[in-house]
């Protein structure tokens, strides 16, 4: 998508550790514009699909899905909560993520009322990397028994597996901007 | 607000040590179209004011904000980040939300690129009960220059002292829903 390449273009910083900071319009700062333009974009590209709600997971995913909702009828958003609790409440779904971006484990949660079995979904996040987000919300998924219609993603790493091992499998995919290349050194970003 | 209390009767459930659930539409799924409608309502309710941004607070005030920017011209949102951190970045504001319900304080981070002196915001947020996340953020909006036109919340727990100490220091503070009274036993909820 032209409108967020350009944006990564002009905003987007590139770090050392294939750490590209956005947070100018996308994960602290949010351009709700672009948002809009992006909801529009997952909506033409999962066309004639029966999308009941969107899945994702806090923190920046939120604003992103809510805004991409309207495109969607205005279906309602499901977050997944990272806990630190190890509480093993039977009412919960519930997988392990690991961040490398922040070298980490979290505990991530669904209340299992909000996915019914049968009821078909997209997830939406930020960032794909190596995948670790969506697998564990894929698993929890999985253990619900929604059928997962796509997943929409704003910027993929296309150097990391992420992206490919997803497609692999069978799921749609749909990055709105796959990153093939930056160098932290000159800033520049190239795109797939 | 009609709309939201009627949504809190229906939905809201209200546990021992003044806890009102709304996981089922406020903050955990999230109803885009009561999200629309409450932004709306502060769009009328703030009328006339120049609002250039809307700061929030992760998590759940994320999906409510961005919604509600599109009532405001699409103005960005910026959300303040809560994170272990104890790291001093010369290039960020931070203070300390004691947080009541979880029983803990959280640092809290805003880029200060991301609030320039002489804008204008309101604040926009899902609770507000003793106010220690509000004074935060208002600590950070002094220290930031900024001029704050109002906060927008959803839902006021009327019998905590935060929304009248709010007012008292000359706040315009628009809670769509005050809870004057709630009872675990019976899950009766008094509305303003």
């Amino acid at each position: 998508m032209k409108e967020l390449e350009d944006r990564i273009r002009k905003d987007g910083i590139v770090r050392e550790g294939n750490v590209l900071k956005v947070d100018n319009f996308l994960n602290h700062q949010c351009d709700v514009s672009l948002y809009d333009q992006m909801g529009a974009e997952w909506a033409r590209l999962f066309e004639g699909k029966r999308i009941d709600k969107i899945l994702t997971i806090e923190t920046s995913g939120i604003g992103i899905a809510c805004v991409a909702s309207q495109h969607f009828g205005s279906v309602p958003v499901v977050f997944a909560r990272k806990t630190e609790s190890t509480n093993l409440d039977g009412e919960q779904y519930r997988t392990e993520i690991r961040s490398f971006t922040k070298n980490r484990v979290y505990n991530v949660i669904v209340a299992k009322r909000f996915l019914n079995p049968g009821e078909h979904v997209i997830i939406i996040d930020d960032f794909l990397a190596m995948g670790c987000a969506l697998n564990g919300l894929l698993e929890i998924c999985d253990e619900a028994g929604v059928v997962v219609e796509g997943i929409g993603i704003a910027i993929e790493k296309g150097f990391q597996p992420g992206g490919k091992e997803l497609r692999e499998r069978g799921y749609q995919v749909e990055s709105l901007a796959i990153v093939d290349s930056m160098d932290p050194e000159t800033g520049d970003i190239v795109f797939a």
